[in-house]
């Protein structure tokens, strides 16, 4: 990943990349309040039944306006749950499976177990 | 544990006895919220070290004002982590430690684990 730098031409004249939080800094109180939303919830199990970068952030089945889906992904970045990248037009998604559960184990497994939403 | 009724005349002489949720009953919205709070984090930590209807209430070490610190143990009463007794005027507090494990398994250790609260 590089650096999200004010200089880059190339950032510039494109929407600014997405900014992400180690999972190692995040407190268990945002990572639990980041897990606690439902429609949360359902973009972490969306994410764990597909490929890294394979799902877009419009391909996901959510009854949210647009902005109110990347306020969502904002908070599942600051969590540490949510890696995104730009490719061209579409920001592609990866759930940090591994690097968040080293640091809360159990926390994923418990939303993939819990299927509560029902739109 | 006996029902809480309005027709008991012990208990329409004293306090409302407090009212219990199973954690069968929790959604895991609810319980994710009620462990995220630091000052209910530190709560169940201190219940988690102590023996079942050790702790009254006004034994817990958190910086907060009395009614605040009711409002936490309704909270955790709620999302089915706490029963409470009443014991004279003193108000007893146990963790429903293997009710809750059942039902979120792993949720309390991962708040034993990090003891984030230094107030």
């Amino acid at each position: 990943m590089t650096a999200q730098t004010r200089e880059d031409p190339a950032a510039a004249s494109h929407r600014t990349p997405p900014v992400h939080t180690d999972p190692a800094d995040v407190p268990l109180e945002a990572a639990l309040i980041a897990l606690a939303d439902p429609v949360r919830q359902s973009l972490v199990r969306e994410l764990a039944g597909a490929a890294d970068w394979e799902r877009n952030c419009g391909s996901f089945d959510v009854p949210v306006t647009k902005a109110t889906l990347s306020r969502h992904f904002a908070v599942l970045r600051d969590a540490g749950l949510l890696e995104q990248r730009d490719a061209g037009a579409k920001r592609l998604n990866r759930l940090r499976r591994a690097e968040f559960d080293a640091q809360f184990p159990g926390l994923i497994d418990l939303v993939l177990r819990h299927e509560e939403a029902s739109w």
